[in-house]
């Protein structure tokens, strides 16, 4: 396992081994094995835990527990408690885009104050398979099935192709001890609903499903690294902006194919639906002035052009991408990645 | 029901009024409705049968209902029966290719000596939902997760856009009656494990699941839609042919990204897999005059440029595109429609 790691870090060119490594650690197995690993890697990291207080006296516990680990391995520990219910409140989100919202941002500090070069998550193979599979039942189109990316901007995943038949094996060779994630052995959650009963279904249909998901995620990754290509020069060639209004010029749009496709993508980043999408390239011949709104901003048919511009009063519309739960970290929605 | 059909024939441009169309009628409930809707819209067809003797006295039974189904029209009745078995000795292919192969050309045959000008078969919505989910296990890569086409070339499906209950209910309020497949009852066949357990375990991860994937498989298209655009322009930039032998000009095709994809994408029509793509792409630096083979074909390495030709003895290798086994017929594989 070690010898995989280390290869997978030198394959994927996560980090050089002079860098500095902060490790989310909720104190769950994937995350308590990738302390070890680093660790007998002999790398240079520390260690982080988010207390999102949502687990009432638990919460504590694991706190101590990741506290404990630090001391172990004689490392820097950082520790936050947020006010999440506090901040669903207020910001008006799901209780799961608080958390992301909050560790994205308190990481982002912490790896900058002290001069970390990459923060560094548990995401492992079985988590990467599942959430195509959750995705694929939401609907998120390709960008929802390309799967988690060893390696994007600060963020790493270095166990990500491990399985978790490894992590367990490796954990109990090592005699790790670790904290149970009190929601695992609830089936009622989606998640565990598709490794427990969706996973070996489709393991009846093939047996090697999860290598076919593993080649499936491969290809989705380089159809979107496909479409990205073509939606920047699209959007070189159509969107302009000026005084805070953005406009595409839906004519020269309408030359590059597949036009939906592409109108979508850029809509989108807007707030806007497929199915807006598909209104708006119906009707912006016969209805010039008349305007569509998303939760955030408002487009207004001008002729060939559509006008987009800022509603005043917004609220952040929920993500429907979903993360493992068993991860402490997930990068911002990856539409926001495209913004103009 | 009918106007639906009316409204989709419209909407999809499948053909005109005035066509003489030929319908492939296997006998059971979805071609049996297929009928009833040509007759009750005053539409020209006539109906075609496949007899593969591979269901003993029930084919032979199959047959005769199907001819019944004409009488009652008052419609011509096209009949063949195959050596299918035969078929799949001489040739080395699977039943389910052997059917596919025979089918698709007397179809034609009949098609073109008769003049119609399209074939229509009775693949439906669920169909098209159940195939997204094999090809997904099978791992087919975007071409195999587009969906079944509403038209493509001379073949036409006019109730795509109906699910299985609403073709037994129609079935039911016209009093007509069909044959039962034999095989559609049996769950040890995956596509009725798919149909009894996997999209009920789906929908309780999503009620909605259906129509989710619905609008999945037309993103799918979309992309499908990209990726040809862009291949086409690839294969015209690096791809050149003289004496039956291929050549690819690889420095070139380095420049257009991402190159895996395309690269796999003009191999796969000679037979070879993704991993064997990579292969090429990962030593084409080192091995100069290298050989690979697929089943078909032979490629060279030589300098910058793949050289590819035909290999003397070639069996056809078995296609992994699976077809709804309810239907009568289905296009050609995917693969060959970008052939050079």
């Amino acid at each position: 396992m070690l010898q995989k790691f280390q290869q997978f870090i030198k394959k994927e060119n996560l980090f050089a081994v002079s860098d500095k490594i902060l490790l989310a650690v909720s104190g769950g197995i994937d995350s308590v094995v990738l302390c070890e690993l680093f660790s007998q890697a002999g790398l240079s990291f520390a260690i982080a835990h988010c207390n999102f207080q949502l687990r009432g006296e638990e919460s504590g516990k694991d706190a101590e527990f990741v506290k404990s680990l630090s001391e172990k391995y004689g490392v820097e520990f950082y520790e936050t408690v947020f006010e999440t219910k506090k901040y669903v409140e207020t910001h008006k989100v799901s209780i799961q885009m608080a958390a992301r919202d909050l560790r994205y941002n308190w990481f982002k500090e912490v790896s900058e104050s002290h001069n970390f070069q990459y923060i560094a998550t548990g995401h492992h193979f079985d988590d990467n398979i599942e959430t195509l599979l959750l995705n694929l039942t939401r609907g998120t189109g390709i960008r929802g099935l390309r799967g988690i990316l060893p390696k994007s901007n600060k963020i790493i995943r270095p166990i990500l192709w491990a399985s978790r038949n490894e992590i367990a094996d490796f954990c109990e060779k090592n005699d790790l001890t670790f904290r149970e994630d009190a929601s695992n052995k609830e089936t009622k959650y989606k998640r565990n609903k598709i490794r427990h009963e969706l996973i070996p279904l489709l393991e009846q249909l093939n047996p090697n499903v999860k290598e076919v998901f593993q080649r499936e995620i491969g290809r989705f990754k380089q159809l979107e690294i496909l479409l990205d290509t073509n939606l920047q020069k699209v959007k070189e060639a159509v969107v302009s902006s000026k005084n805070d209004v953005i406009s595409i010029d839906l004519e020269l749009l309408k030359t590059f194919h597949p036009t939906p496709l592409f109108l979508y993508e850029i809509l989108s980043e807007y707030g806007f639906t497929e199915s807006e999408t598909e209104n708006i390239l119906e009707e912006h011949h016969t209805f010039s002035g008349k305007q569509f709104f998303s939760s955030t901003h408002r487009i207004v048919l001008n002729r060939n052009h559509l006008l987009i511009s800022k509603k005043v009063e917004t609220n952040l519309s929920e993500e429907i991408f979903e993360v493992p739960e068993s991860a402490d970290f997930i990068e911002k929605p990856l539409r926001l990645r495209f913004s103009i």
